[in-house]
């Protein structure tokens, strides 16, 4: 299944995705839902944020050829990590499907970062790996949106990756994913950037939440970004990034220069 | 006034604080409220976290004491933050005034660290630092509990400072708080361990959100936490540790072992 969020007159709700068109719901993923109206047109509606997590967690190192190429860039040792360990990112960052990408006047290098996103649907704490999977609802699709500058001067990532409108996240939680079939493409302006096997993590998802779950307890809501693999490029105003995730859907994200005063 | 959070006829609301009394209230100190009922008295109510974030800011590096000692633990050299930088912590790790920390089988140097806690009470972006406290509702206190081997060794702060209630956060928000007037009081088991002017940081609080929200918007719930002062100390099972910052109130927590399977 296919959970949407959109804006329904007026009111952030839930809808289910079938094919073109979208059937609102009274309720929500997390809980008891039922439909609840008429079918509409799915390229009708606005959609949001398929989930505003409350804790939003995200792994930094993941895949062996990004923790390559970072490492390189930042003219350091490669040193893959042998543990997983999430960091996280900022909800003031979210946007959702469709929302522009906006860049500060002094950002310099601004790079995509297409990566799958798992939503967590049940408390979990003290799970086994073989047992991780249960807690999860769905997965839907991020783009960890930095700027390398910052990310290499500065002491945290609160504006290299957690500027406003830094985290496109969506278009909506897919409940039936074959892990192992997923692929990840991201283009910029329709032209492929990277593409890799979505499942060629470091560490997988059944692991993190075990790992995790050792410490810390999952709510409904939470989601955990698993890290994005090969050499980003550079975005630009005007720009559109997509990041497809396949059996998932498509991200897509226009890029704009901040027009405020600074 | 102080508004504190807490559990009425099984529901979380808020109340207005007088003397030993609490009047519970309808709607919430971030948009419009009216008091709604009889006052209680305080000390029967269980209070909750004052508010549950949609960000949660923390500033890691925000003293002189506390960095001269985190540096000279750590074996490195005194490197002073020349900006503002906030870092983050997360929701999962939130407990209420009163409710007990509890220390993972395997935390071995678990230590306290009392914290001035800003809690913004409306939207604000690219604000200069003259009006950057009108988006201020009030203050609050948090304890940054850390485990200091998972602090050094770890990428991240998952663990370190993010198991499960390691962030106690209350008892209230206090909105009428003179910063240069407050003092910040550490006690572990009654005896005082740190003091100090809480107003001494490195980046007071109007710089902060001048500069955070150059990059970001704070919205209403966000929660800044502004770092702490001097050498703290361990903290065992059996321990009750209190945060008092005059003119807010007295924040404490006993501290327990987790009796869960590992």
């Amino acid at each position: 299944m296919r959970f949407a969020r959109f804006l329904h007159q007026g009111e952030a709700i839930y809808g289910l995705v079938d094919g073109e068109q979208i059937v609102p719901l009274r309720g929500s993923p997390f809980g008891s839902w039922h439909s609840a109206g008429v079918s509409l047109p799915l390229a009708g509606v606005q959609l949001l944020v398929p989930v505003v997590p409350p804790t939003f967690y995200a792994i930094g190192m993941n895949y062996p050829e990004h923790a390559r190429h970072s490492a390189q860039q930042r003219g350091v040792a490669v040193a893959l990590p042998t543990r997983p360990e999430p960091g996280y990112r900022a909800n003031n960052a979210l946007i959702a499907h469709g929302e522009a990408i906006v860049l500060p006047a002094d950002a310099r290098t601004v790079q995509f970062e297409g990566e799958l996103v798992v939503v967590i649907g049940t408390r979990a704490k003290h799970v086994s790996e073989e047992q991780a999977l249960s807690c999860v609802l769905g997965y839907t699709i991020g783009n960890d949106i930095s700027e390398r500058n910052w990310q290499k001067a500065d002491r945290t990532f609160w504006r290299a990756k957690n500027c406003d409108t830094f985290k496109p996240m969506g278009p909506w939680i897919e409940t039936a994913v074959d892990l192992d079939a997923l692929r990840t493409t991201v283009r910029v302006n329709g032209r492929s950037e990277v593409e890799f096997a979505t499942n060629t993590m470091l560490f997988g998802v059944a692991r993190f939440i075990a790992e995790m779950t050792r410490y810390l307890t999952l709510h409904p809501g939470d989601v955990i970004w698993m890290g994005t693999e090969g050499a980003s490029t550079d975005l630009h105003p005007g720009d559109t990034v997509e990041v497809e995730i396949s059996g998932i859907g498509v991200l897509s994200n226009p890029v704009i220069a901040d027009a405020s005063p600074a």
